[in-house]
């Protein structure tokens, strides 16, 4: 059986964390809101029509038969060994984990650079301090980030040039989204800054060039960036030039 | 061998969900911060002096032998089975972990209700967008996070009246430490809103009367909150009398 992946439709969004270790992988899986029914279905368990266990707080969320899974890091953490996308001593696992909950932040105060007050106000209403929260976003946190995914890469005692082990892993895959989210939504800035992170540069190159991810980037199944989503790309909030 | 806990001397911040998951188990550990070299031992980890695979990106992280492991909720993924604190099967645990990833989000929100702008600067640079955010928080966030783990509460199947199956897990220490935290932060605005989550409150209580907990929190183990903490008491920010 597919798997069913429930996410908002029209954007990339948390879903594409999970649509690019499905896509690597090779699996089968059923993008559940690209149908016309599938929004209503995914409201009927955000709602809680199908019971505490299938009963997630918010999208992303995997279905596997029974099994209903929510959270990037834990729908990650469930396919990773499923998939073959990490390997099998608990240890690395455990650090795997580590990292993409590293990611989730991450992913989080990308989010708040365009609602810093409300998400559930427009970004129009929140402009003046999504630029000071944008602006401190660029001079502190990418280089806290981004140095800390670079020093990992760095450490790794593997031969190869990925985040864990030897091997290309789940997160390898989020951190290619994450470098080319915030290069779509801080060009400037990014290119102001990513000679310092020439691993992570090149990580984005690498996985980019995967036969099962340059086709997905090529498919009508890879949606476009766009200011629905998390990485926005507003050129006010952008380092000055 | 004792577990040793690390986290930035002084607080509760995000170590206290570990504590309480220790302490309920009456589980050996070090809170490594609070002697005199921990602070240092702890920069030495996060600067990479131990290597790749004990290079967590922030605090709290738990050294169990050999393992490094970093983020709460990935700690209580790996405590949770040794401590008796999750059932065993892997679709509870799969829940637990979703929940506790909800926790962790909520709980990020909390810290941006005092640092809306930048997590570098005062919480006296930015007072003017922290009540914007405050004021959203407790207007849209406070219900939608509280409702949902009112209903996940109130849906589960198992008798007693635990978040996931009969028996009590880290979750629910979790959920405690969400209601401390929010009562001590947000006392008007709980006082307000408390009557709308019988069940959260009755778990407060609950867990509140444990024999390990209430030994624990009448000690010295158990720092006070703190405006150096996560969850901040600035009566400005709070529902307005």
């Amino acid at each position: 059986m597919p798997y069913e992946l429930y996410y908002w439709d029209g954007i990339q969004g948390r879903g594409e964390f999970i649509r690019l270790a499905l896509e690597e992988a090779g699996a089968k899986y059923i993008d559940k809101c690209r149908s016309s029914t599938g929004t209503q279905a995914m409201m009927e368990f955000l709602k809680g029509d199908h019971g505490h266990a299938q009963m997630p707080f918010a999208p992303p969320f995997l279905k596997d038969g029974e099994l209903v899974i929510s959270h990037v890091a834990n729908i990650l953490l469930y396919l990773g060994p499923k998939l073959g996308l990490v390997p099998e001593d608990e240890k690395s696992r455990l650090i795997a984990n580590g990292l993409e909950l590293t990611i989730t932040d991450f992913v989080a105060e990308v989010h708040d650079t365009h609602h810093p007050i409300s998400t559930s106000d427009y970004y129009e209403d929140q402009k003046t301090e999504a630029k000071a929260r944008s602006t401190a976003f660029i001079k502190d946190r990418i280089p806290k980030f981004l140095g800390y995914f670079e020093r990992m890469l760095s450490a790794n005692p593997s031969t190869g040039s990925f985040s864990i082990g030897k091997d290309l892993t789940y997160v390898d895959l989020s951190l290619f989204q994450v470098m080319e989210g915030l290069h779509y939504a801080f060009p400037k800035a990014m290119k102001a800054l990513v000679k310092d992170y020439p691993k992570l540069s090149a990580l984005r190159q690498n996985v980019s060039k995967r036969p099962n991810i340059k086709a997905y980037l090529k498919s009508e199944r890879r949606l476009p960036f766009s200011e629905s989503g998390i990485f926005r790309h507003y050129p006010e909030l952008d380092l000055n030039s």
